[in-house]
């Protein structure tokens, strides 16, 4: 029913296996270039998810797994003694990609346990596109039990790119928008352009424009101001990693958000499957923020904007504690005002 | 004796009147470029404050003052019975070039006041340089009353430009953290990048490499990131207006500073002259808040960066309500957590 309503809300698509090779939608090149990159090693993934060709914590995982599709291809060619730690490798170095989203670990933990460490590209497969469908399945359902929770003729501020591509499909935190503007709940979307590399700006705004959705772009310092204006009820992100306790690490500036949202009785948001919960990790203190080289912020496009000499301070995420966040939306629940108890009692049996 | 101390630290000119003409420092081509650009007419500084080639309040203020003195000449070789009308006219022409910094009005007022409206180019001289020497003495005193403020060995994020480029000299908010500097206060600066002009990564990060003081430069989105890290103690930044019971207009990102400030136990600074107190303005809600062009948004550098047809909302500045202000510092003197009563008793009858 939801997956006929949104059918004309969910185009895009950030990767795709095909004639056995990966390919990624290059993001980089967004919106101005439409690139397909064709993948056809395992480390050839590694290096996308490094760079940033692919993005998104489900969306990287999801690469990882096809990742170790091609790795277990590569390795099946060689001497039998030498395929299991060749895999391993491999596996070891798509987790290595990025640091703080976990959905790239679990991603490549599932495909290893799932194969015990043997190279068969075609049981790989198989799981490859498990991953990829649940996904997508977690994504329809996340976007109903999201959207249920806005009041209709809500304004809403979203933050970085949480869409179809960043995922496997329709999106988390993007998903719930989309169900929102299906279904008249969602009446206004700000979405910030998510400096330093412009997520917001480049590919969540395409991504809607695509759909047909309207949105308006904002400086991601203009979210409180918006909120002051009342022109927005909830914030509405995804995650990167949500500790034991709720604490969630996203892309940078969301924190900021959650603070403003406080001031101003707005509302916020999580949109994340159980992947992304990270049970072993009990708050946000304990999360490894990824910093990027400064010349994401004094450059851009390859031309310098910042003089010469300028120093960058340049964490990618942010970790927003549990109490300024009002609700966690995954594919099995909701769970409000979330801390250790309650997302124990509702995602941990499911999720171990 | 604080002149001498600063004086390393006070080495750039926004503006300088020369040979009959204001020449203005490019703002838009800095740090790339450093051009000085020649207006000969009031129509041209103008236009010169719409298009920012000269920005910040108190530079814009004084940009006006000194194209006053251009009106009064154009105006002083019409017939007799045109002069008045033609010089209200060039006056009124600058009040309007640019909506929410209240200095620009102040100085174009106090500029009719003095010459009765009348086109006397000498005179009008002579006022333009007393609003550029009082503005620079404000700077100077400002700087050590908020200095006196920070405990030594504080971090402290400031956000847009409110240095040397944006008054007479030395600056508000960069001027404080100037003197914080030289008297070991203030041990770290973040500045926020300030999108969408980067006043922030292009202009005050440049003045401070200029003057040899160290600071990291920060995506508007993290300086919560910052504060939840323990980095910063003190946010210290401008205004465009300060409203009668301490509401403030400020470069847009400010509001959100000064919201996650509150949830991290960081205080907040607006560093002003008295010519920015608006008291008749009772508060914010009054405040008209300049909206800009969204290719400002949309565009990056020169570089289209948001798809075709994405829509832009670019409001300019926000406006801090004065329960998230711990101090505001004029030349005349400090108040602590400011409110109407407050603020009247300190400032009105000096004021008005």
């Amino acid at each position: 029913m939801l997956r006929e309503t949104l059918q004309g809300f969910d185009r895009v698509r950030a990767l795709r296996w095909e004639d056995g090779a990966l390919r990624l939608l290059d993001q980089r090149a967004l919106p101005q270039q439409t690139l397909w990159l064709a993948m056809n090693t395992s480390a050839e993934v590694a290096r996308a998810i490094q760079a940033l060709i692919v993005r998104g914590a489900p969306a990287i995982g999801i690469a990882a797994a096809y990742g170790l599709v091609l790795a277990a291809r590569e390795c099946a060619a060689l001497p039998a003694g030498q395929q299991a730690s060749a895999f391993v490798a491999a596996a070891e170095a798509l987790r290595a990609a990025r640091p703080t989203a976990v959905n790239l670990m679990w991603a490549v933990d599932r495909m290893r346990a799932r194969l015990a460490d043997q190279p068969d590209a075609e049981r790989a497969l198989i799981e490859a596109r498990a991953i990829e469908a649940e996904d997508l399945a977690a994504n329809y359902a996340m976007a109903a039990l999201g959207a249920a929770l806005i009041e209709p003729g809500s304004g809403v501020i979203t933050h970085c790119n949480t869409g179809s591509l960043a995922t496997a499909g329709l999106g988390t935190a993007l998903g719930v928008i989309r169900a929102g503007f299906a279904s008249r709940r969602v009446a206004r979307v700000f979405a910030g352009e998510t400096r330093p590399w412009l997520q917001g700006a480049r590919l969540t705004a395409w991504e809607l424009l695509e759909d047909g959705i309207p949105a308006q772009l904002i400086a991601d310092g203009a979210g409180a101001y918006v909120m002051s204006l009342g022109l927005a009820q909830w914030v509405i992100v995804g995650a990167d990693r949500i500790c034991a306790n709720g604490d969630t690490a996203n892309k940078i500036g969301t924190l900021s958000l959650a603070c403003a949202a406080r001031q101003f009785g707005v509302r916020v948001m999580v949109v994340a499957p159980t992947t992304t919960l990270d049970f072993a990790t009990a708050d946000g203190g304990a999360i490894h923020v990824e910093e990027r080289d400064a010349r994401e912020l004094t450059d851009y496009a390859g031309q310098r904007v910042a003089a010469p000499g300028v120093v960058g301070f340049n964490p990618v995420f942010d970790v927003t504690p549990a109490r300024l966040i009002d609700a966690i939306v995954t594919e099995r629940g909701v769970v409000l005002a979330p801390d250790a108890d309650k997302l124990r009692a509702a995602f941990f049996d499911q999720y171990n």
